[in-house]
C-alpha cells in the first residue's frame, strides 16, 4: 500500500516536472521570438497580452471550461493579476438569475442598420436608452445634447477619438500625450500601424511641443486610481477622456462629468468584458460623425448582439440601483454589491501590505459619494503597490513569488512599482493576499 | 367627389415636392460638407456608407422599427441597392423557427479570454468547431492543420492580415493591390490611417513595382461575380484570399480551397451582418498570432455573444444541409433555399434588362456543385450591371430613376458600370426589376 502511493508521488512529481520543462521552455521559445521581432506591437512591451501572459493566464484562468495547471491552495500556484479581466462581477450576476439574461432569434437584428437616422447608424437605440439611464440613475456623467458613438470596447472607441481628432493635412503627425503613470496599453495601440495621423509621444508631463496635441486623461486613472485633471493647458490641446473606472464601486462620484469626449466600457463598469462594448458621448457632431466613420472603416460597425445584452445589463444595473434607492429589499444593488466587495478586497490587501512589511500602496482620502449617498472610500479597480527599500524590479521579484502583476515601467514610470488587478476571483484574490502577506524583506 | 379626389391627390403631390427638396437640400448639404474636408476617408469615395447613401438609406431601410419615407409600390419611392445588406436571408431564418435562437444568462461569457490554449486566445472553442463542421459540410476550404482567427467581421481580419504581413522594419510601405473591378472598400480601409506599414496602390494588372507586396484575391469577386486568381505573379507576393462569395449559393463549389490566409465571414455566407463576426484559415502560426496581436491592439478580442451565436446559426445551416442531404424532410436547406431564391432573382433580372435593352449583364458559364451534386449556375450576390450606348456614367442615370447603385469608378473601373445588390428585401427587389424594365433610352 505504501508503495503504492509512493509510486503514485513519483508518477504526479514526474508529470509536474516534465509539464514545468515544458511550460519554461515554451516560455524561452517565445520570449527569444518576441525579442527577434524588432518592432513594437510584437514585443508587446507595453503589458498588451504578450504570450508570455497569456500562458501563465491558465493558472487563473477566467474560462469555467480551463483548467489550472496547478490549483493547489495556497501552494506553488501562479497567481495571475497582471490583466484587469474584472471576473469578480459574475457572481453578482450569477444572484441575478435571468433578469439580465439575452434571448436572440435567429432571424433578428440581420441587417448591417440599427438606426439609419442617427449619425451613428450602427448604435443600437435599446442600447443608446440604457446607456442614458444609467448616467441619470448614478450621476455620473452628462448626457443632455450628446451623441452617443458605440464602439467595440472603448480601445476602439480610442482609436476611433484620435482619428476624429486628427489634422489629415498635416505635415506630421499629432502628439498624443497622458501623464505617466498612464494606461500601459495606449502607447502600442496608437503606434502599432505607424500612423502618419498621430504619434504616441509619452508623459504629457514633460510635453512642451508647439502645436495641435491630444491629451488623453484617465480619471480616475488606470493604473494608481487618482482623479485626474490635464496637466499640459497649452491652448491647442484636444482632450479625450477615458472614464471607464468613473462608477460608484471604484469611486466616489462628485458630479456629472462634463467633457468634450468621454469614453466608457462595460468591461469595468458591470464586468462584462467578453461583450467588447463601449461607448463614447461626444459633444461635437463633427467628431461623432468622423469616430463612425472610423468604426465603418475598421469593423463596418458593432456587433449588435453585445449591444442588446449589454442594454440588458445596464437595465438590470439600472433597476437594481433604482430598486434599492427605493427600499425594495427583493435584489442587491449593483453597485453597492460591487462596493462591498471591493471594500473588503482593499481592507484585506492594505492588511497584508502592512502584514509584510515590504511593499506601500497609495492612500485615498474619502469623499461624498452623491450616488450612494454617503462618504465612501476611492478603492480603485487596480492596487499600485511599490517595493519598498532595495527592490529595484518589483515585477520580477513578485515573479520570484509566483505572483505575476504588471511592472510600472509599462507604464511609464519605476519598475519599483507594480499594477496589480483587485477585480479577479475570490479564490485567487484571497490566495494572492495571503501569499504577499508572508513575504519579508 | 371628384373635387376630393383631386384635393387629396394635390396634397400627396406637395408633400412629395417638399419632401424632394429636402432630400435634395440635404444631399447638397453633405455634398459640400464632404466635399470640404480633404481627405480620403472623410469624402468617402469608395463606397463606405457616406452619408448621402445612409440618408437614401431611410427609403429601403433594413431595420423593421423604421418606417420607409416613401413605400408606395412601384411609384416614385428611392430603391437603395447599393449596398449588400443580406437581408434577403431573413424569411430563412424565420421560418427556422427557434432552432438559432440564443440565450446568453448575465453571469456567462463575462471574462476577456476564451481559450488561453490557443495562439487567438478570444476564439470560442463552439465557434471554431461549427467553422470546421460548416467547411467539412459544404466542402468549400480545407481546415485541416489551419489556424482559425476570429474577427469583428471580415473587415477587421483584412487589416488584421495587412498587419501580420507587412515588414515592420521595412524603409517603405508595403504596397497593396487587387485586381479592378476591386472591392470598393479595400482603398480606404487601407490607406485611411496613412499607415508606414503599408499602402493601397490599386489595380494589381497594372502593378509593375519590384520588392514586396500584399495581393488580394477575392473570389468569387465583388463587385463582378468572377472567379478569380492571383494575377502579378512575382516572387515577392504575399496573397490574402477573400473568400466572403465561395457558398453554394452564390457559385458553384468546385472544390475545397486550400490558400495561406483565407477570410470568410457569417455577413454574407449566412446572412447576419449585424453579427460583425468573420474567420480567417491561417497556414502559418507566425502570422495567425500576429493577425491576433492586432486583434488585441485594435479591439482585445470579438464579441463572445455574437460568436455564441454565430455558431449556433453555423450549427443551423450545417444541420439543415445534412438533414437535405439524407432526405428528411422536416426542414429546408438553407443554401438549397438560398440559391433557389437567388436563381429567380437572377431570371427576373435578366429579364428586365433584356425588356429595356439599355443595360448588359455579364454571363457565367454554369459548372458541377460538389455540395449541391449537380450542374449549378453562378449568381453572385451583386450584378454587375453595364450601361449600353452612350450613357457614360450609369450611376448618375439610374439614380435619376430613383435607383442607387455603386457606380464603377469605386471599383475602380469605367462609371459604365454599376454594382447592384441581389440580396435585399423581395419588395425592394421586385420593386427594382419592375421599374428597370420599363427604362428605355
Amino acid at each position: 500500500m505504501a508503495i503504492k502511493i509512493t509510486s503514485v508521488f513519483s508518477m504526479r512529481h514526474l508529470f509536474l516536472l516534465s509539464l514545468a520543462m515544458n511550460v519554461s521552455l515554451i516560455l524561452r521559445t517565445m520570449y527569444e521570438r518576441e525579442h527577434g521581432l524588432n518592432w513594437l506591437c510584437f514585443e508587446a512591451p507595453n503589458g498588451h497580452l504578450s504570450q508570455r501572459t497569456r500562458l501563465s493566464l491558465s493558472s487563473s484562468s477566467t474560462s469555467a471550461t480551463t483548467t489550472p495547471i496547478d490549483a493547489q491552495p495556497g501552494g506553488d500556484s501562479i497567481i495571475n493579476l497582471a490583466r484587469g479581466d474584472p471576473i469578480m462581477f459574475e457572481r453578482y450576476w450569477r444572484q441575478m438569475g435571468d433578469r439580465a439574461t439575452v434571448v436572440i432569434p435567429g432571424w433578428q437584428y440581420i441587417s448591417y442598420f440599427s438606426d439609419v437616422t442617427n449619425i451613428c447608424w450602427f448604435l443600437e437605440p435599446e442600447f443608446a436608452k440604457e446607456v442614458v439611464r444609467v448616467h441619470r440613475v448614478v450621476g455620473n456623467a452628462v448626457t443632455e445634447g450628446r451623441h452617443i458613438v458605440v464602439g467595440t470596447g472603448s480601445s476602439q472607441l480610442y482609436l476611433a477619438a484620435l482619428f476624429a481628432l486628427s489634422p489629415h493635412n498635416a505635415s506630421e503627425p499629432i502628439s498624443v500625450v497622458s501623464q505617466a503613470p498612464y494606461y500601459s496599453s495606449y502607447p502600442s495601440m496608437t503606434d502599432c500601424l505607424k500612423s502618419g495621423l498621430y504619434k504616441w509621444v509619452g508623459d504629457a508631463q514633460s510635453f512642451n511641443k508647439e502645436g495641435p496635441y491630444i491629451e488623453l486623461v484617465t480619471s480616475p486613472n488606470n493604473p494608481d486610481g487618482n482623479v485626474r485633471r490635464s496637466v499640459v493647458n497649452k491652448s491647442d490641446g484636444i482632450l479625450v477622456h477615458d472614464l471607464a473606472y468613473y462608477w460608484p464601486q471604484y469611486t466616489p462620484i462628485s458630479s456629472p462629468v462634463d467633457h468634450e469626449i468621454m469614453l466608457f466600457t462595460v468591461s469595468k463598469s458591470t464586468g462584462h468584458a467578453g461583450m467588447r462594448i463601449g461607448w463614447a458621448l461626444v459633444k461635437d457632431q463633427e467628431v461623432a460623425r468622423r469616430m463612425t466613420t472610423f468604426i465603418e472603416l475598421n469593423t463596418i460597425g458593432v456587433s449588435k448582439d453585445s449591444q442588446l445584452r449589454a442594454a440588458k445589463v445596464l437595465k438590470a444595473v439600472s433597476d437594481s440601483s433604482e430598486h434599492a434607492a427605493g427600499n425594495l429589499e427583493e435584489e442587491e444593488s449593483f453597485f453597492e454589491f460591487s462596493y462591498l466587495l471591493l471594500a473588503e478586497r482593499w481592507k484585506l490587501l492594505r492588511k497584508a501590505v502592512e502584514h509584510s512589511g515590504s511593499f506601500s500602496l497609495p492612500e485615498f482620502p474619502p469623499a461624498f459619494c452623491t450616488f450612494l449617498n454617503r462618504v465612501s472610500e476611492p478603492q480603485p479597480a487596480f492596487a499600485w503597490m511599490k517595493c519598498e527599500v532595495d527592490i529595484e524590479d518589483c515585477e520580477s521579484f513578485l515573479q520570484g513569488h509566483k505572483i505575476l502583476t504588471r511592472g510600472g515601467k509599462e507604464f511609464g514610470v519605476s519598475p519599483k512599482y507594480v499594477r496589480i488587478s483587485m477585480l479577479d476571483r475570490d479564490d485567487n484574490f484571497n490566495l494572492f493576499v495571503k501569499r504577499l502577506s508572508t513575504i519579508h524583506l
